[in-house]
């Protein structure tokens, strides 16, 4: 999506060679504009799968989620990272190692809203070894639900995730694959 | 919000007197073309008041937060939970007190996306006590910002967070008012 790419090196910040900080944009201070686009291009590449739910989980998947469920006209279930008070009953559960915080979650959807009857379009922000999409699948695998695949705004295809999860049979759509990145030379993004 | 108040005698849950279940469509479930009536009448309520930013926190404010800015043509600032070593830099801070999860979050915005040249509309979830409104009014004054007002979806209005920011001189428009609830009643709604 040239549109991101565009915006991924204007206003994209490479701090080492594995950090890429594009919070001024996608995952603190959030473009709706872009966000609408982002949401189009899902639904160009997800069109006709059939998807009734679109799974994220939170907080920087919910925003791009929300917008891009506009295009399929349904709705948005977001994956907690604790259990709350608030859940009662049934959930599905799963862990999910965060290597931004540096720490272990369990992260949870209640029964009620996933189900044999769901056709599943997972979302999120970022894709680089995997494990959030990991975690989310499992869940949708837990579910009984269907999987139409997975749409990410930004993969770090150096890491190992997205490979890992396309040599499982996971159909994995990412709107901006970087091949690699340093604060010299910036991001440079695999063709499509 | 009379589509909002059906929609909570209908789907939503009460537990005990002031636990208020809505799951199903507003922050685990998110029903977005609910949610696009949600944007449109807080547009209406905060129309003419030259809202160029709004501002939340996560997670479930983010979805609202979110459709509601593209009746605004605004982006969307969320403040975090935590600091994460990808938040580089200057950040305002404050401490809010959850009283679903029983604990004091430090809660943070990068400087970079909330200034003086900003007039703020705060988007949430839920009012009951008033320490996550408060926490994001602090942040807006930390950044020299100015305050539009705070739109909130639900308000428990038998809580004493609306009636405190109100006294404050805090613009504070609930879509939804609830008086008192109970399991055996259900919800009742302050008159508009």
């Amino acid at each position: 999506m040239e549109l991101l790419k565009e915006r991924i090196r204007k206003d994209g910040v490479v701090r080492g060679t594995d950090v890429l900080k594009v919070d001024s944009f996608l995952n603190h201070q959030m473009d709706i504009a872009l966000f609408e686009e982002i949401g189009r291009e899902f639904r160009r590449l997800f069109a006709d799968c059939g998807v009734n739910k679109i799974l994220t989980i939170e907080a920087s998947g919910i925003g791009i989620a929300c917008i891009t469920a506009q295009f399929f006209h349904c709705p948005v279930v977001f994956a907690k990272k604790s259990q709350t008070k608030n859940i009662a009953g049934a959930v599905y559960t799963t862990k999910v190692e965060s290597f931004t915080h540096g720490k272990v979650y369990d992260v949870i959807v209640a029964k009620q809203f996933l189900g044999p009857e769901d056709k599943v379009l997972i979302i999120d922000d970022f894709l680089a070894n995997g494990a959030a999409l990991e975690g989310l699948i499992d869940l949708v695998h837990q579910a009984g639900a269907q999987l139409a695949g997975a749409g990410i705004v930004v993969e770090k295809a150096f890491q190992p995730g997205g490979a890992r999860l396309r040599a499982q049979g996971v159909r994995v759509e990412s709107l901006a694959k970087i091949k690699s990145m340093s604060e010299k030379t910036g991001v440079e993004f695999e063709e499509d």
